[in-house]
């Protein structure tokens, strides 16, 4: 490495562990590349609020360039990572080559079907703004249709809604869809019988969010079961060829519209770079975030198989990313200033998990919190992280209008 | 006719012109069904607000069953026209027939690219969300591209943008260019010399915005160069290859960005109804703005010919389609009264286009005004003009926010 030169840092993937890696670097001497294949930040939680037409893309997502603005030491660039060099030390793009001297790989999740072709091509995700953008569409649709279908059994298929998964995504969305149905659908389809209409939830396991307390599951449960949603446990997908769910009971659901929230595994970038990868496709790190055949690499975040203090590793969270990204800049900055790396611990700051209009759960401080209190918390916890003060002040505005108004604000079909 | 039903009256397409008439129609009775392809109404003239990332999709689109929450006796189906039997009286989408007893044809416009295939595939059009969007992703992606590529013609290429058209599109969607680059772009691509940048505006006639009066003709001229457009009257395009514009007489301008804004022509179901077209594919209309032939069926809006006093045909306006909505309005219940229907009369509101920030023509009640009041009167009239008072209240909220902190607030790129 010159020594002339400041240090070098890459940085692939522009989400919660890539943007506080970055911004823990903000006044140090190295300059930064940040990459990604989007032009914009994702505040992933909020997500299947978009899919469920209740908020705009735009108001979870901030173009990198102006999260950075300020940041006079980094540089983004848009671009798709095609593969890493660890022994020369550099990354492939098309069309680029950009040397590192330290590299992070935050490039998080994707939806993991499990080998399912039929689900992949017939099924719903919400894995980013252009996946989320289709499933809103396809929901909208999907009441289009059936308020001039004649054929009752046609349309009670298309107001039937299949969500798999009871993990927090699962449990938020079904929440949400069930009241963007019995609140707003109502109003706009006057004629079209939505008694007809019907949210299920499927779970392979005994409970939902089965990763939370005990109390907070029960809740849980009780806050969904009271938005109408047909939650079942115990029940697992076998197909779904667009036309009807096939539960590995061997019984049918007719319906066009599966939601898969089961199952997650690192970005696709992660298999070609030819290091160990554990559970989900993640790759194994060492308590430092480091890997360890290339010390001046690091992968955190979703990407990242970290083992907590009990041996478990930690979940794909938003919180674990972002104390992982502070950790990365951390440990750069020693490493520079040639000390040595500290390992990362994760400090649970608490569980929330909303349900809907009115309802969450969350545990903080140990207390466990359920119906009105912990969607407050909720409310104000997601605006105050949402990037750039303009978009916190829409969607305070948003949601309050929806609030009284028990209205959601966006309900266009866009064009693919 | 069944004189014990109350009369059906179908609306094709929920532009200006549909819309009008179904309010119109709102408490009377007759039973409306208003068709569209898309679920949503477009506030047309700020589309180009969108493709320069100034305004959002959902700022300028709003759901037409919200629009008609209120409204009774009016049914919303989201479908495409296939065709129309006027003698049978009914109308043809795909998977069903609607019979009409009165037929109101307000289906629109679409960009004429006259039989230039190459212009087609190559050229961006602003024309409604879909388009618009393309042309944003595009714009931003050249500044992206622009910002890795060291190769100094090339990036020139990249940051040329050329616009067609001079008239009222051309001349707002250049300004706002010129703006996002000067005061957007320059905030977020720190690196990127802008000096290379160019908004060129191409004009085949003598002069911008022809239709309207010289002296606004002449305002506008300067304000656009005062935003550094390069304006090129007295020319015509030859061809477009994606790479390179040819010109009539044979020089070239080197650019990936081509934006026709020089024609347009009626929407395409037009072409399928077997009845007389004339200039720009519209349908000749008698006065009443019913079809010659068949006169339970009305024509209005972009897609109409129809001659004012000067025997001159009536421009593809907004206001033009407002009035004419309510024209067809009225003259349905009069026929339904069995009463004998009116000429239309198009009363000329003024005329306002905007060039940009603080820039503006505007000629209301004979006297001509441009500069910052005649900006002040065009950002009300649209605030005041887009449905829904939620909307309103944000896209002030945003334009404040812009002009006061020399914004734009959508710099998302989205996967097509």
């Amino acid at each position: 490495m010159n020594t002339n030169k400041i240090p070098h840092v890459v940085i692939i993937g522009a989400g919660f562990a890539g943007l506080e890696t970055a911004r823990g670097l903000a006044k140090y001497p190295v300059r930064i590349t940040l990459i990604d294949k989007n032009n914009h930040h994702l505040f992933q939680p909020l997500l299947y609020q978009v899919a469920i037409a209740g908020l705009l893309p735009s108001q979870i997502a901030q173009p990198v360039r102006t999260i950075f603005r300020k940041q006079k030491n980094l540089a983004f660039q848009m671009g798709e990572v095609i593969s890493v060099d660890f022994a020369e030390k550099f990354v492939k793009l098309k069309g680029s080559v950009i040397a590192y001297d330290y590299l992070v790989i935050s490039a998080g999740a994707r939806t993991n079907f499990f080998g399912f072709d039929a689900l992949e091509r017939h099924g719903l995700q919400i894995k980013d703004i252009e996946t989320a953008v289709q499933t809103r569409n396809h929901l909208l649709s999907m009441f289009e249709q059936a308020s001039h279908e004649a054929d009752e059994a046609k349309r009670k298929a298309m107001l039937t809604f299949v969500i798999v998964g009871g993990g927090p995504t699962g449990v938020e969305t079904a929440g949400a869809l069930s009241e963007l149905i019995n609140h707003v659908m109502r109003k706009d389809f006057p004629r079209l019988n939505l008694s007809d209409a019907q949210v299920i939830l499927l779970e392979a396991g005994p409970s939902l969010i089965n990763a939370y307390p005990e109390e907070l599951r029960e809740s849980t449960f009780g806050l969904l079961k009271k938005k109408k949603v047909d939650i079942r446990l115990n029940t697992k997908m076998a197909d779904f060829n667009g036309q009807r769910v096939t539960l590995e009971d061997g019984t049918f659901i007719e319906t066009r519209t599966l939601i898969w929230t089961a199952g997650a595994k690192a970005a696709e970038i992660i298999d070609s770079l030819g290091v160990e990868q554990a559970g989900m496709g993640r790759v194994r790190v060492a308590p430092s975030l480091q890997l360890a055949q290339f010390p001046d690499a690091f992968v955190i975040g979703d990407a990242a198989f970290v083992v907590n203090g009990n041996g478990q590793p930690l979940p794909m969270l938003s919180t674990v990313a972002i104390q992982q990204g502070k950790a990365a800049a951390k440990n750069i900055r020693r490493m520079v200033e040639g000390k040595q790396p500290l390992p990362f611990h994760y400090k649970d700051p608490g569980l929330l998990a909303t349900v809907g209009r009115n309802a969450a759960v969350a545990r903080i401080f140990g207390i466990s919190f359920s119906g009105f209190i912990a969607w407050v918390i909720w409310v104000f916890l997601h605006i105050y992280r949402i990037i750039g003060f303009r978009n916190r002040i829409i969607v305070m505005f948003n949601w309050a209008w929806d609030y009284f108004f028990y209205d959601n604000q966006v309900r266009l079909i866009t064009k693919e």
